[in-house]
């Protein structure tokens, strides 16, 4: 299988895509596009033939099977692998998972509007409007929900690292970029994303890669 | 199981989740909140109760579980009874089923804020500003590529009515009261899904139903 991606210290979909191959468990191969900054012009022709669908990352391929959209990929291989590598063996807690993950899959807006994901920033205390503390204000509400009626013990949503944690994975990025303050159980959630070691390989990565966007970094950092 | 949902002549996430309830074979009972029109005032006190982790329709109670979201209430069932029921059975069939439906329900934001969900009204040609007609653009293409590779003649997307067809139902009631121009094959295919059983017995009973916004429908016809 082969995923192609996006700058990884700017595109949040590509993050949650790579997570989703990474939970496979299968071998997989990594094809970055610099979608911003300088490598752009050098690889945009390439788009048509990796990203046929819609021009988009991340894509996967599965020899002749195509499939974009990070949430579809996910869903593909839970499909190829067994559902139980994803998502919460028990009803209450599978339902409530898939609901809050096609909630964010779906929404917040407001948040990823005003907070691009940006992992080349240093963490900075950033005012939030309305609009973006009602998302922010969902998010916790959703997240308390999960770890108080599902975690058992575990430090993720549902306990072990599940589909929830993927699609929620570039939430944690933001809010930690943005300095959101957020309540302990929350603070300590977000700690255990960011510190998981796939997270930690992912920024490594997205720290050695060559194409930056100083001006949208910069202008971040101020 | 109860299925909570709201008006069915004006709630397109509603017709999305009772469609995926029908799909699992599954008994359900039906419960409507009328969400627009008078009978609002009536029972907004129950939304709480009904719908207790956002407010919203629809929302599935499965014993204590409860289930929101259109697309996690379709994921949940399928869990239930076998994906089988509800997706393609070949992986380059389901992947790009998986693909399209998720970009369905991410995006196409444009198509359902000026293109409201409405039954009651007469089917209307209605001009299209240049961010719909990239939708519904994009939505042909999805629709043609889906009914060229994997119909294998059948009336459907991918052959036999599916997750596909649900989550798109809601665009082929816009599109034909809107009276949107669509090539012969997505005529064919909206005739198709019009007049499915399901569909048909949903807009009867929508027909009965006594809540209306007659201002909004009057505007509509004109």
């Amino acid at each position: 299988m082969k995923l192609v991606i996006g700058n990884r210290s700017y595109s949040s979909w590509s993050l949650r895509g790579w997570l989703a191959a990474r939970q496979s468990g299968l071998a997989f191969e990594t094809q970055v596009i610099p979608l911003y900054g300088e490598g752009w012009e050098a690889t945009k022709t390439a788009i048509p033939e990796l990203a046929p669908a819609l021009g988009k990352v991340p894509v996967l391929w599965d020899n002749d099977v195509v499939v974009w959209d990070s949430f579809a990929i996910l869903e593909y291989l839970a499909d190829k692998v067994g559902r139980d590598r994803y998502w919460p063996k028990a009803d209450d807690a599978r339902g409530m998972a898939r609901a809050m993950v096609a909630e964010m899959h779906a929404g917040f807006a407001a948040m990823r509007g005003e907070l691009p994901f940006n992992l080349r920033m240093a963490p900075t205390a950033t005012p939030l409007t309305p609009a973006v503390r009602a998302d922010v204000e969902r998010i916790l509400t959703l997240w308390a929900q999960a770890r108080a009626r599902f975690a058992q013990g575990g430090p993720f949503l549902f306990g072990t690292f599940s589909a929830a944690d993927i699609v929620f994975a570039p939430v944690v990025v933001r809010l930690r970029q943005y300095g959101v303050p957020v309540p302990g159980f929350a603070a300590t959630y977000m700690d255990a994303v960011w510190e998981h070691e796939w997270l930690e390989a992912w920024r490594a990565a997205a720290e050695a890669e060559p194409w930056a966007i100083p001006h949208f970094d910069a202008a971040a950092k101020t």
